[in-house]
């Protein structure tokens, strides 16, 4: 490449203090999504680590989720369950409440949306504190399917996300020592 | 394929009548994300709108139309833009109130999103009344941009949504009469 060096995906995150509340140090993905190279890296990795996870549906969780989740759903061609905030899914449902890094929700996802044994991947683009994602497991486990992979594009390891699912396999792609 | 018919996209779509409210026939795309090839299928659809469409950015409307447009933009290589509900971004941003089929709502862009002249295309999974994608579009030109097309999965032709927008070019998959 002649002293051309190749850009890390860490160098399309953006980083903004004090969002969206003080004290946090927001990693940005926006900027890597405003970056066709940028984005095909992040899903390149993404894909990476899903070589050698044998499932049957990705789990995306809302909304994130849903922008690197599709993709990876249309190139390995697997089915796509969504996680959704509640009140946005229509027809039968089961839902779990849960704590944010800042704040509550609750999640909800379709009856009919994973089938007994299934094996399933669960994607987000962030693992904070896990409270998200743990909430997409027992969601997924409810309805009798196995928690395959959990996949997200960055981890802020400082928030202990991956102890509270330490007992799923969990990958990600960037790691940040912070909060 | 010898007495086998290719199954259509409308075919993948569930109705669900009387969701969010009653009245509404809820056209429900989670049967088409949940099956490998019906999601395939609206995909390379949307693709073939694209086709003849110059256009530098995909304009991505929260939160179904990060499912569709995201995989657009990796086909493509083209850079996403998000049009999210109001206090998700970070940075600097605009913002733009509308009416929603069933309430009200506020959109945000990131200032930084669309430079002049950019030519944008707008995705998002449904054309209803055509107010959320309206107010997409005036965020993209209060920037500066371009509208060079709306593409949507779905259009409900009896909410009139493309009247609406009659000064842009806009394509949908999927055509459905009523409301």
């Amino acid at each position: 490449m002649m002293g051309c060096k190749m850009k890390d995906l860490k160098d399309y995150v953006r980083t903004i203090p004090d969002f969206p509340e003080p004290g946090i140090m927001f990693r940005d993905i926006t900027t890597v999504l405003r970056d066709a190279d940028g984005f095909k890296l992040a899903i390149d990795l993404m894909l990476e680590c899903l070589k050698d996870v044998e499932f049957d549906v990705l789990a995306l969780a809302e909304s994130r989720g849903f922008i690197f989740g599709s993709v990876l759903a249309y190139e390995l061609h697997k089915p796509i369950t969504l996680v959704r905030k509640k009140g946005k899914l229509p027809a039968k449902t089961i839902s779990e409440k849960y704590e944010l890094e800042y704040g509550t929700a609750e999640l909800e996802i379709l009856l009919d949306a994973v089938k007994e044994g299934d094996k399933v991947v669960v994607i987000d683009d962030l693992l904070a504190t896990g409270g998200t994602i743990e909430a997409c497991c027992k969601l997924i486990e409810a309805l009798g399917g196995e928690v395959a992979d959990i996949l997200v594009l960055m981890e802020l390891q400082g928030l202990n996300g991956r102890e509270k699912l330490s007992k799923y396999r969990v990958d990600s792609v960037l790691k940040y020592e912070g909060k």
